[in-house]
C-alpha cells in the first residue's frame, strides 16, 4: 500500500515564524503523498483581546461565540492557512490550503448544547475523501485549516488533533497513513519536567494507567484520545513528537518520540 | 465553444448579508461552469480602524501596509471567502475557496515602488489555469478571493476587478467567457443621479470620449479599464451591472445595463 503522511502541527510554533519556517522546510522536503492539518496558535487570543471578543475554554477547549468563529474563520481559514500555502509554495511543495467549506472537505455537526454548550464547534461527520484524492493524485499536498462546515452552511470550529484523525481514519485501508502529532514535548513524559522521562510506546492498557494515576492530565488527554482512536480505526503508525523528530523519523531516520501501539 | 459564465462581486453587497444570499442563490442555480471573484468590503476597514491600522488610499486603491496584508489576509482569504463558500455549498453549488496561494492560482509580481509605493499589492502575472480547469471539470465552482502570491511566499493584496480581468484573459480561446462585472450601479450611467442615463452599450472610442468630459471618473476609471482590457483580450461579452440584472441575463433573459463593445 502507498504510503500517505499526514502531520498535524500547531499552538506555539505557528506563533514562532523562525520555528514554523524550519518545520515547513522540512515537510516539503518529504517524499511521498503528505498533508498538513495545523491548529490555531496564540495569536487568535490576541486579536480576540484586542476586539474585545471574550475567550472562554472549558476543559482545554474553546468555547467559540458567533464573533469568535467569525475571528477563528479569519485567522485559521485566513492569515494561518495561506502564510503556511503560501510559504510552502515558495519552498516547491504544490500546496493548497482549504477550510471544511472549501469542496465541503470536512462535513460536521454541531455539538448538542448539552452538557457543556461549546457554541459553533462542530464534530466531523464525513471526509470528502475524493477531493483529497484528486489534489494527491494531482502531486498536491492539502494544507487544512481547523475549520468544518454543517449543511446549513455554517462555518464551524473544530479540533485540529480531531481533524487530523478523521483524515487519518478516512485513509485508513487505501495508504499506509501515517500520521504525525507535532507538538511542543519530545513525546509522553511521566515527569513533565524530565526530558529522560519519555515513553518510546505507548498502548491503551499503560495510557489507562497513566490516566488513572494523573501521570497524563488535561491538554494530553483529548491529544491522547485521538491518537488512540486513529490507531484503532486503521493508522499505520502514529507517532508524538516534537516537528523536528517528527521529520527526521518521517524521512527514514529511528525514531525519537511516543509511538502509539 | 463551451460557456465559462465569471462573475465579480464586490463592496457593498458583501457587507450585506440578506443582498449576498439573494445573490449566491441566484449563482448557484446558473448552468455550466462558473466561476465567482469577489473583492472587499467595508467590514475590513471597520476591522483595521479597531485594531489601529491605518487606512491609506490612492486614487481609489488601497496602499497595503504589512498590518493591512494579514487584515485584508484574514478578512478576504478567510471571513469572507469561507463564508461564500460556506453559503454555496449549502445552496448546493460545489464551491472551493481560493486564495493566489492556494496551488499558486494567482502568481504575481509586487508592484514597483515608484512612483506611488502600494506596498504588499501585486500585479498578476500568471494564472494557474490547469487547476482552475480541474475544478470546473469536476463540476466545482472556483471562489476567488483578491488575493495573490509572490514567488517568495509573500500573500499580496490585488484588485478583484483586475483578477476577474486576468481570469478572462487566461480563459479566451478555451472557452466563451463571459464576465459579469457586478456593482451597486445599473451600468455606466452619464448622470450618476439619474438610472435614465445608463449606456446600454459602451465603445473604446465613446469610453474615451466620457472620460476626456470627465463624465466617467473615479473609481469607474480602473474598473472600465479591466472591461476593456478582458473585451480586447478575447472575452465573448463583458456586461456591467447589477448582481440582479446580471444574474437575469446570465439565465438568458435580455440584458439590463452596460454591454462593452
Amino acid at each position: 500500500m502507498e504510503k500517505l503522511s499526514i502531520f498535524k502541527i500547531g499552538g506555539k510554533m505557528l506563533d514562532d515564524a523562525a520555528e514554523l519556517e524550519t518545520f515547513l522546510q522540512g515537510f516539503s522536503r518529504i517524499s511521498g503523498k503528505k498533508m498538513l492539518v495545523h491548529g490555531g496558535g496564540i495569536f487568535a487570543d490576541d486579536l480576540a483581546k484586542k476586539l474585545d471578543i471574550p475567550i472562554t475554554m472549558h476543559e482545554g477547549r474553546r468555547i467559540t461565540s458567533a464573533p469568535m468563529r467569525d475571528l477563528v474563520t479569519m485567522v485559521y481559514g485566513g492569515l494561518l492557512n495561506k502564510q503556511v500555502v503560501g510559504r510552502l509554495q515558495a519552498l516547491g511543495c504544490d500546496a493548497i490550503g482549504l477550510s471544511g467549506a472549501d469542496g465541503a472537505v470536512l462535513k460536521a455537526k454541531r455539538r448538542k448544547p448539552e452538557p457543556i454548550d461549546y457554541g459553533y464547534v462542530g464534530d466531523i461527520v464525513e471526509v470528502r475523501k475524493d477531493l483529497l484524492e484528486l489534489f494527491l493524485n494531482q502531486g498536491m499536498t492539502p494544507v487544512l485549516a481547523p475549520l468544518s462546515w454543517e449543511e446549513n452552511g455554517e462555518i464551524l470550529n473544530s479540533n485540529a488533533d480531531g481533524v487530523a484523525c478523521k483524515i487519518t481514519e478516512a485513509f485508513a485501508g487505501v495508504y499506509e497513513t501515517c500520521l504525525f502529532y507535532c507538538f511542543d514535548k519530545p513525546g509522553v513524559l511521566l515527569d513533565i519536567n524530565n526530558p529522560d522521562s519519555l515513553l518510546g510506546s505507548l498502548d491503551r492498557p499503560a495510557y489507562e494507567n497513566l490516566r488513572k494515576q494523573k501521570l497524563v492530565k488535561d491538554g494530553m488527554l483529548p491529544k491522547l484520545d485521538s491518537c488512540f482512536r486513529a490507531r484503532t480505526l486503521g493508522a499505520h503508525q502514529v507517532l508524538l513528537s516534537t516537528p523536528g523528530n517528527s521529520l527526521k523519523f518521517a524521512a527514514g531516520e529511528p525514531y525519537v518520540g511516543t509511538l502509539i501501539q
